[in-house]
């Protein structure tokens, strides 16, 4: 793959061109983090859209820019809606990306996953714990090249630092806080932010990481001006609408 | 049609009302705008009721003083729902608004909304997009009274000046803020404002008038004091729960 | 049952014990609830998980260290789920707390609510007028042990003051604040803080009358700073994460 240099001028190249064609991320995510997804959306510049009935998945999907597929709180009609949405996005070349929330907890949904990862998502991001139980692969944390080329997708494995690949080339990205961790959805709406920018760029090292690197920025600057959870988990909208150039050049943290 | 006078002091009076009755509005709302629906509501100073099972939709409905209908994230269950509770509602004199989210996204809901406009809904809020698909009519814009007139209902335009027509009287509301559009569930939320005011007030005019004047008030108002959409989102809760008959007659933009 | 002294100093080791072990609570509640609940759990230092998906509560319920039963929006996978959940939960010993939402409002609530009962949970937490109808109890606020001998149950009246009981012993909690009453899942957030808290100390009375105390208290403190329902709900985020046991001991009113 000839892949441009990532770095934070080409984040923050990746953030202006995002922002400028307002991609819209058809999202199937868990019913707790709707909300606070579509914010996140809308305060980085995306439009979302949510539905997960199954008469109008198609047609939502197949005009969206993006499609993000989440698993969390997996009802029937949320299974059913991914397996239409996924086919309907590989048919129409829409690019999709997969957040295996939690896939260590229920067979049913570790059984989804696997079938899922065949289907060419355009990334997966999960944890350490997900991807060790997703990839049946005990030295995860140091094989991540390798089942980026077996499964031809782009692994993001958020953490302390978080890293991303294509298989051919690894990047690590610094940014981020730790009150991330004590508001819910955070995880959720990043995925969907990537999707968002694998929307608008066709690299898809360079775009997810963009999306981390702009996201874990966001949680820096919010946690300078909050008290705790709360405060922090408006001011990371705040600090996402208001993030510019500048700052990502001056506070990226990437390697 | 004899209305009084639609003025600022007939929406503070107005506002007062519905305070004071404190009206309870079942919401059959999509599953992003649910919890801020409900926080508006209850800001405002309503009460918010949000069940969509079937085997509960008509106790629900048939004790409420109003309730709101939006085509948001239509999955089956919300389908059904819509239906009994569009039938309680009118076989109880329960008055009752409509929001016909997105419908030009999916024929699905494109069917359901036309059926339930021969309905007799108080109201029907929308934005330029989705009434020229929902009322087939090129020349929307410009034929809203006729608009109104033919399905006998109050009809509401949102956009950078909202439009509100019950066929006979045309009103425009000129209050609000851009940073509206960057929060989701913004213009549903209003939808139940208005279905609120709808409860106590029997002039459908005055009554959504009112609620779109109150609510983009409350947006002039919080982004005043907001860095951004997260602390905007907040700032508006505040202000409507602040917002008080002084504020309405001097910053009122009605025409 | 040989309970321990129930003040203040107790209620701060329960608070300190609670975060040192930060105990996943599984709660089945009501979508305008999730997300909200999802955040008082983690700023509290709980864990949050939320499926409601047949095929999952099981591996869900299982490996959680308590489970809450909230009967808001009770669609039919709810409620299936319900019963699958505390079946689940008593087989494995995992305690759970029950909040019958608006149990008045629906016979088919009530009688789900009533059959629940009589599965031994380890907490019920209503206002009056969800504990009259559920309890068939004219005099229900002056026969508080008596039901709660009853049932076998340690059972939480929310008011103006909460009143807990044991059957044995009652104590009464004076913090809260008004605002509280303009938020919308306030309630049931609460209930899922009891929740978490019953994981973490085998004394009922004394684990839900902290979780009063320790939520009351937070809204006290968020109030402080809020300018109305918006700013509130997300400062009573940061004063749970930052509550300390000298402002327990100062500041909690247990009588």
């Amino acid at each position: 793959m000839n892949t441009p240099q990532i770095d934070v001028h080409a984040v923050a190249d990746c953030f202006d061109a995002f922002r400028a064609s307002k991609p819209r991320v058809h999202c199937i995510t868990n019913s707790v983090a709707q909300h606070f997804t579509a914010n996140v959306l809308l305060a980085a510049g995306a439009v979302p859209s949510m539905t997960v009935a199954m008469a109008e998945i198609a047609s939502f999907v197949e005009s969206a820019d993006a499609l993000l597929i989440n698993l969390g709180t997996l009802d029937p009609e949320r299974r059913q809606a991914i397996e239409l949405a996924v086919e309907t996005s590989n048919a129409h070349d829409v690019p999709w990306g997969l957040d295996p929330v939690f896939v260590q907890a229920s067979p049913t949904r570790l059984a989804l996953a696997s079938r899922l990862l065949l289907q060419r998502p355009a990334f997966v991001r999960c944890n350490r714990g997900e991807g060790e139980v997703l990839f049946e692969e005990m030295a995860f944390a140091e094989r991540l090249q390798d089942i980026a080329k077996r499964f031809d997708t782009t692994l993001v494995v958020s953490g302390q630092t978080d890293l991303a690949t294509s298989g051919e080339e690894q990047v690590s990205v610094a940014n981020g806080h730790a009150l991330m961790d004590r508001v819910t959805a955070m995880g959720c709406a990043l995925t969907a932010l990537m999707t968002g920018f694998v929307a608008v760029e066709r690299n898809r090292l360079l775009a997810t990481v963009s999306a981390v690197l702009v996201f874990g920025l966001a949680g820096e600057r919010a946690a300078k001006q909050a008290n705790g959870p709360g405060s922090f988990s408006t001011a990371i909208l705040d600090a996402l609408y208001n993030l510019d150039r500048e700052t990502i050049i001056a506070e990226g943290r990437l390697s």
